[in-house]
């Protein structure tokens, strides 16, 4: 606006006060730091009328966060890596809107609420550094998966999708644990969890759950609607007595009849049920006082 | 012996009574198969005097257990991979005998009895078929390791030799773990064990203990003489109620100011201290009585 009427206060010299909150576990492994550069990075553009190529507005989110670029958009998101040797032309792009397959569904199981060990981007960075096994995840295994993942989602492939996403999981966890010292974002329960699922994909003849674990011990089990019964069947049965079940009518639940360790649900603090959804929201809702104070501490 | 003397009784078509026991922990991982087929196939050799070339018997023992090869020797010991496509020239090599480097010894923390989900011959065919990365390691990583690590044990550079030993055990897991379904050796307690180590090697500066673990979750921790009361001083700190310390003097060890998880020694059973040594030893001991039952059973 500035830069086409001189006579029009300069936005860009002015000072901002910015309260921020989150309500997703933080430093989890959970993309936490994804959510808030992405909104903070939305509110400033909208703030400044900055050009609205979210493809643009990613290259800077990247920076506080790398996921965070993915972040911006709804539906599903590709972050394409780039040429440069600089990383400055990586951002992220939009594969499909919601509405191409809006039945995706996912079901997190917060494995734990602690802090990390190892902050994801300097494991990154150590796992860049020192493992001998990432330059070749990154030249040969990702771009070929990357290309697949992409065709399952036009496709609406949910056993391709859901194959690719389990082995990307396991290649990413794979190269951090060749990382020196190792990397280890999965515990045990991540684990159980992991046959957990395999044995749901065993008893069904294909795989109708998938699940993946970002840099933490969480995981993320995609599942299509139609499957919901069977899948949140299964995850009732042995984490009925984790808080994230109000929404839910658990009588409904199809009865599966998978066993696993009977201590699996002490690993696990907190069910959330989410779905493939819209990016950043404008809200009317403030976090500041008419004085510029914090309404919350 | 037949084959000189046509008037010698034909041994080579005498049935076998095999009596065979092992005190190792079985299908733990802790190549307790290695060690009961080398003994098997030696005691076979020595009985039909054999051709007592051990690379040779050692392609006989690899069928039964693929590192059984390297348990024919004493020292230190290069499982070759050879150049035919069926293993058939896949053998053991002795690289420096036991005299070459006494000093080296080896903690083993047992970190279960259990018997491991996935065997170590159906794992690694399962890891040969599905992991993207298990072919660069083999091809590109342990090639070049594998000539390094055989010029540290001729150096006799043991940081060289750690380094390579902790890099290689990472990336062994790391292929394991890359695998569709995953395999998992290493548990909680492993980690933390890795964990240990590394804090022990930063406070020192420098590398005097490694750790490896076979296809199971139990660490074997390098270290040499001239550092044991260091090395067991910390594993004493933290394992001090754990059975195996009965021929140290726990007294005389080094008090090492590193903490770890208190509960840490739970999931550790027992303490196996031994160090480089010999080959399959010949005993006059005999499981089996004079009708040819099992002396025990």
């Amino acid at each position: 606006m500035e830069g086409t009427d001189p006579s029009l206060p300069q936005l860009s010299k002015w000072k901002l006060h910015i309260v921020s909150e989150n309500n997703f576990p933080t430093a989890a492994g959970l993309a936490s730091s994804a959510a808030g550069f992405a909104a903070l990075v939305v509110a400033i553009a909208k703030l400044f009328k900055l050009p609205q190529d979210m493809s643009e507005i990613s290259k800077i989110a990247r920076k506080g966060s790398g996921s965070a670029c993915r972040s911006l958009f709804g539906g599903y998101v590709a972050w394409e890596m780039g040429d440069l040797e600089n990383g400055e032309d990586s951002k992220a792009v939009e594969v499909a809107p919601v509405s191409h397959w809006p039945t995706m569904k996912a079901a997190i199981l917060v494995v734990s609420d602690d802090k990390k060990d190892t902050p994801s981007t300097s494991g990154m960075q150590t796992t860049v550094a020192t493992s001998d096994l990432f330059e070749h995840r990154i030249k040969n295994v990702v771009p070929a998966r990357f290309e697949e993942m992409k065709k399952s989602i036009h496709d609406k492939n949910f056993e391709v999708f859901g194959k690719l996403t389990m082995q990307d999981s396991n290649s990413f966890h794979a190269v951090c644990l060749d990382s020196y010292p190792p990397i280890f974002y999965l515990t045990d329960t991540s684990k159980k969890i992991i046959k957990l699922v395999h044995q749901l994909n065993d008893a069904e003849g294909k795989i109708i759950a998938a699940y993946t674990f970002d840099a933490g011990p969480n995981a993320v089990i995609y599942y299509e609607q139609q499957n919901e019964s069977k899948v949140l069947g299964l995850i009732h049965k042995h984490f009925s007595s984790i808080p994230g079940w109000d929404k839910v009518d658990t009588s409904k639940l199809e009865t599966v009849d998978i066993a696993a360790d009977e201590n699996i649900h002490k690993g696990v603090s907190k069910l959330i049920l989410t779905s493939v959804g819209l990016g950043p929201q404008e809200t009317s809702e403030s976090l500041i006082s008419k004085t510029g104070e914090p309404l919350s501490t």
